[in-house]
């Protein structure tokens, strides 16, 4: 639908569609308390969960497994002012069953960085959430955020 | 410097140079105890401060007035396998003085989005990290989360 302020709601599947459109995304969780930003390349496994690939040993590892955190995608063009962007809000679990690593080793996200030690973190998508801003006029008030 | 993960730390002057670079970043905040991320067109002031506008009803306005935030910058190239990601942590505020407000409706962030009733909040630049990855080699682990 749209709203007043220019944006449009994305149902799920739209924004299931616009999340496989993209090789990267960015995971929000909170690192000491503080919110915490970092983005990562990912694949949109065949339950629509985010799968991501990171260190064993990694900071972001320690921070986001068995957490809730959110995952955010997007697209903008700013000489339109149009764009899109997609949140998938659900636990993050590091995968431990040999199997799925297996399957994900030859069917998950590619790393963009190296280690020796990666392991694969699984996003359930439970809420999926997006939104489009269609060009909206050069206005007075607003913006991107509302 | 360079890390054997193929990251580069950015110092605080290459992350102000790229955060000017862009026009839209994405604020990262809690909303009912939840990790959230809105993307939102921003401008950078002269103290290196994040500023965007929303609308004064806006929930965004009532989840990050007064706290500490993270607003994430960045820009991939999937083809090469590079980019760079640029991160301000700091606390957000409204911004009430109208001297101020007066100043930031000429020199602030034009809205993508229409409301009448906009507010501008800003996010002081307390802490500013940044990365970059150079074409890392396709790895069999690690990834851009590193």
């Amino acid at each position: 639908m749209f709203h007043n302020d220019g944006f449009r709601t994305l149902d799920r599947q739209e924004c299931l569609r616009l999340l496989a459109k993209v090789p990267v995304g960015r995971i929000v969780y909170t690192r000491q308390a503080l919110p915490a930003v970092l983005p990562v390349n990912f694949s949109l496994d065949a339950d629509s969960s985010v799968v991501l690939r990171t260190s064993a040993r990694s900071e972001l590892v320690r921070a986001v497994d068995g957490v809730v955190v959110a995952f955010e995608v997007d697209e903008f063009d700013a000489s339109t002012r149009s764009g899109w962007s997609v949140v998938v809000t659900g636990r993050a679990m590091v995968v431990t069953d040999p199997a799925q690593h297996e399957r994900l080793l030859r069917t998950g996200p590619r790393s963009w960085a190296v280690a020796s030690d990666g392991v694969f973190v699984r996003i359930e998508s439970e809420l999926v959430t997006g939104r489009e801003i269609v060009g909206a006029e050069d206005a007075v008030g607003g913006s991107a955020s509302r």
